[in-house]
């Protein structure tokens, strides 16, 4: 490193100047081999995080991160492969029903996925709710399953993209953790790495949401498009609501029964889980569309319907289950995955449901073992809610509106669950589920319609 | 440190919230203990670079910084204890001459000096041209000299404001150095460490100085008065122009063999040192003014200039150098503190000198040996310049401009300093030396007279 000058390249992005590619891949490739310690890229991090970075910055960060460790070459699996990546939310069980749809339309989905932390669960921790899914395959495997089955869903080795381990972990402790490019370059290193040709985002936005303000929300959504773009990867952001939870379940293993009733098609289409497969269609629709299945998002969402009602993605669920090692069976009773209800939370009052609070169920999930506090934390699979009443429905007093499952009885607590309720007279105005598309030239032009949450 | 949540702090400053002084005060005791890392202060400091602090919380950043170590009690010598701080120059010995021509006055002058780094020189380092003079004494002994001579001056002890130590080590190295409210809690920790009753700033703008812009300077010299008064400690600053070099000396040795031939009037008022002579004045005058010795500061000038003419303050230098195991016989013999010239820089031209670059000669210094590039390099007492030509003087080509002075010949480098000088048809406007006065109610009412520089 005789030709690096931290401390120029941490003023010159101090007092609001552009780096050189060069510069920001040599930063991020010496601090990841221990030759910038963390003080300094504490302070260059302070520096963009209140400075920002360009869209160039941004492509050449993601690049050094992604450079960090192993870059898959799937090019030996034929097809377009496509992933998904969420923002999170509450409620957010997604991947678990779009993977298998999107793959049962012929369009491989080789995804690698995180955990939950803080108010917002992770796609690992839901698959491990069924017994024996094994998220740790080797590269190899990781290969085989996505040539085999057309979808695999793992987590994040440390052979991908370290330096984002290292500069996550900083971040944490710094006080950058919201910085728009900062963000999209974590999101898109991991993600590029995977060895995709294209990729779609559900950036949400709301409450409940990373960006609580839908300015910010389209901001990161641009960004991650731009730079996703950067790279010569097609790359489309759905902006999505997430002012009130996702569906009915909340937790790991609740929601990823949730997610199998929907692909088994006992909740379906415009029933009471409407919100998730609205949201899901709208995504697999533009995976489909980057994938070369068809002409269009909206074409894409049509087959990705008939893919669901077929039955076929739930039949890609079980390959997928099965192939890595999970319990096929338990697909079959979905019920066995959070177990019995071990509290009821009732209305106090009657009228209509006319909202819920959804940070304020991720964080009473934490408190009851379905989240992380903290990431070294263990989960309970079982551990979650189900939702009986969403905003726009009519509520008794005394009538159940949520029930509480958990391996520990003792932790539920059902006035917490009660508090994110708010009853009233008269029904709320609709909120619209899919609020926008961005594709690079602007925002507009995709699923269009607006859409309201179940119930 | 339980209750410190040290990213909560970050965070709210960096969103630009403003810090409780509680809050402030235990995230600097805790960083000083070793509790919170330096990354994490990095983050601050950054967040602070580009937030900025608050009086109220510069005013809270400086007691932390000042009770992290001793603060000496000076109430048992008799007095109204002054001291002066200059923020850096070229050529800047004025401290040498002002300690002694104060404390002449009767007004006691505890001096905790540094040392130079970078283009600026050190007090420390020029005292230590004398041969054998202390700058290390006891903080007894510093006592003891301040009650018997009036004047003492050191260097910073490990005992005062350890975590301004520690703070600008860490700043050096994250691009966190050049943060106005950071600088003034930096220079006022340790100087109200000292035992002051009232401070003199001088404030240097221009070229030569650290801070080149005036508008800066200005701001500057604001935040350390009221910072200052905010402790109850009546400061004043004055705003000086360090555009071109102060005297005709630059470097260790040359300086401090101008400063005694200024205060033996071997160089009196209106002759070639004319601009130390004015700017030493200025300061005295607001010292003498502050500690209780003159009803104006224009009476104290007056006092000070006296105490020049008649030989007294020459007299307390004389003690001090005694009383600091100095040889006080080098005083009677200046050139012996330089030595021989080994080089002279003679001029391409004829016509006036119209520029002098401080910067250039100030890094032509350093490469002589005089000062120091890093921390752990050593100075040579004897190199330097002595310019001949100052700014408006007429010069024949092939007249001698300056001459260079080292313990190693092999260093002189007459092109360097030649490069310094710039020679033009016409003499150049005069620069106001003495540029204006802060003393926390308003800018100006001070000196008023605007002074050319010398030549």
């Amino acid at each position: 490193m005789p030709d690096l000058n931290v401390v120029r390249l941490i003023t010159r992005k101090r007092d609001g100047g552009e780096l050189a590619a060069d510069d920001i891949e040599a930063l991020v490739a010496a601090y990841t081999a221990g030759d910038v310690p963390d003080y300094q890229m504490a302070a260059f991090l302070m520096a963009a995080f209140l400075r920002g970075l360009s869209d160039d910055e941004t492509v050449a960060l993601t690049r050094a991160m992604l450079h960090s460790g192993t870059v898959l070459d799937l090019s030996d699996v034929p097809g377009v492969k496509v992933d998904k990546h969420s923002t999170g939310g509450v409620g957010d069980k997604v991947s678990l029903i779009l993977a298998p749809m999107v793959a049962a339309c012929q369009v491989p989905v080789p995804m690698i996925s995180g955990r939950g932390l803080g108010h917002t669960g992770g796609t690992l921790d839901k698959l491990e709710a069924i017994p024996g899914f094994d998220v740790g395959l080797s590269i190899e495997r990781y290969r085989e399953v996505l040539g085999e089955v057309g979808a695999v869903l793992i987590g994040q080795t440390g052979e991908i993209a370290p330096a984002d381990k290292l500069l996550y972990a900083l971040r944490d402790v710094t006080g950058t953790v919201e910085s728009i490019p900062l963000i999209a370059a974590s999101i898109l290193s991991k993600k590029l790495a995977e060895g995709i040709d294209a990729l779609v985002l559900d950036v949400k936005a709301g409450r409940g949401a990373f960006m609580k303000d839908q300015t910010r929300a389209r901001q990161l959504a641009e960004t991650l498009v731009r730079v996703g773009r950067g790279f010569g990867t097609p790359t489309v952001a759905l902006l999505t609501q997430m002012d009130v939870p996702l569906g009915r379940a909340i937790g790991n293993g609740p929601e990823t029964a949730e997610a199998v009733r929907i692909l088994k098609e006992e909740t379906p289409a415009g029933g009471p889980c409407d919100d998730v497969i609205e949201v899901t269609l709208a995504l697999a629709g533009e995976m489909l569309h980057l994938g070369g299945a068809s002409e269009t998002p909206e074409a894409g969402r049509g087959l990705a319907a008939a893919a669901l009602r077929d039955g076929w993605s739930f039949g890609v669920l079980q390959e997928i289950v099965e192939a890595q090692g999970g319990d096929v069976d338990a697909l079959d009773d979905p019920d066995s995955l959070m177990g019995e209800p071990v509290a009821t939370v009732t209305a106090d009052e009657s009228g209509f449901v006319t909202d819920i609070d959804p940070l304020a169920l991720g964080y009473a999930a934490v408190d009851l073992g379905a989240g992380r506090a903290k990431k070294e934390d263990d989960v309970d699979p079982k551990a979650g809610f189900v939702l009986h009443k969403k905003p726009g429905e009519p509520v008794e007093a005394g009538e159940t509106i949520a029930q509480i499952y958990a391996s520990d009885p003792d932790r539920a607590d059902t006035e917490a669950v009660r508090a994110a309720f708010t009853i009233g007279a008269a029904p709320p105005a609709p909120r619209p589920l899919l609020l926008d598309r961005f594709d690079g030239t602007g925002w507009g032009g995709g699923t269009g319609e607006e859409h309201e949450g179940t119930g």
